[in-house]
């Protein structure tokens, strides 16, 4: 019996971890193609892996958008918050998270740039639960910068009188940075322009 | 051979007038399900034609989806550009522009909200004709908004320093907006930072 219990428990992990194999691979999918354009199928060849073991795994085509998003926002985490969070609290993890937002984009971690500003366009009119996790982690993102904007009040390092405009305003420019990175040309100038309005808000007064 | 030119013109007048139906049409869908979405055998089914008179009006998905850009870009100087453009130049024809787009987002002209904020995401990494033309839109948006606010300096109404930068943000917070709008819930909420934003680009200091 304890050995059943064990071939179980390999047969589970390995399940999880063929399903965050799948699940990572189909968020780089939808960086490019849209979480709609996500299919089993072509997952499925992309992996070497059987159709039916894909479906087995996550069931329905929308277990399978979940998932990608679940992955998403891990491999953000990873590549953008943990990072930063080294960082003091403040202007300097603002700062940190800022830079590190770019990188994301630019190097970029997702083949088709920003994971969200693919997804949220596509998601903001079809209610369910791809769309309240999509927008949920979109909205715990500028409630980071919030935040951290507000720490920096607080300690005397800016005087942002509207933390939340100043919120909505930085994740805006930074979505048009990276439209504007995709397109390549003198994507880099929107980039630019989104440092130095991030610089406007962190900038100490007089 | 006078009554035969006569059928000629007319039937091209009828192919011209279906082609703008169906363009428009495809301007609609593509606002809710992204060009990519976009189905000729759908399209035709929904106006009540055959699939092949669709496909011999407009030959390609690609020129489909061209002819529903060019339609979408109709559609927006009729809502925003041209009714604005009754405003004197400067800071009145900015307020009337930004009054114009939230109220395409907010009636909305497109079903799915703005006919760009919908579509750039899904073709900011795919070059090709279609890229070209939604970016050129794009693109002479932020530029009308350029010049006006280079207008309004020049008229000494406002004293920004940086009128590109101010145009990206403006265009950014816009598009921030319609996301908001779309999600609904505090959506109006977004709106309002938006119009702030503007507000602070528009308003002479002192």
């Amino acid at each position: 019996m304890g050995a059943r219990a064990g071939t179980v428990d390999q047969r589970l992990v390995r399940g999880a971890r063929t399903r965050r194999t799948i699940a990572r691979r189909a968020a780089d999918m939808a960086s490019v193609e849209g979480l709609n354009g996500l299919s089993i199928g072509r997952l499925a060849t992309d992996l070497g892996l059987s159709k039916s073991g894909v479906q087995t795994l996550f069931g329905t085509k929308e277990r399978l958008q979940v998932a990608a998003v679940e992955s998403a926002r891990e491999t953000f985490l990873d590549a953008v918050v943990r990072p930063a969070s080294e960082a003091p609290r403040g202007v300097a993890r603002l700062r940190a998270l800022i830079e590190r937002w770019i990188a994301y984009v630019e190097a970029p971690v997702f083949p088709g740039g920003c994971f969200w500003a693919a997804n949220l366009a596509e998601f903001d009119g079809r209610p369910g639960e791809v769309r309240d996790v999509l927008f949920g982690y979109h909205r715990d993102w500028r409630a980071l910068i919030a935040g951290e904007l507000r720490e920096a009040v607080r300690a005397g390092e800016i005087a942002e009188p509207d933390v939340e405009l100043a919120a909505f305003q930085i994740v805006a420019v930074l979505l048009a940075a990276n439209t504007g990175l995709r397109l390549g040309g003198d994507g880099g100038a929107d980039v630019d322009m989104a440092r130095r309005v991030v610089d406007g808000f962190l900038t100490p007064p007089g």
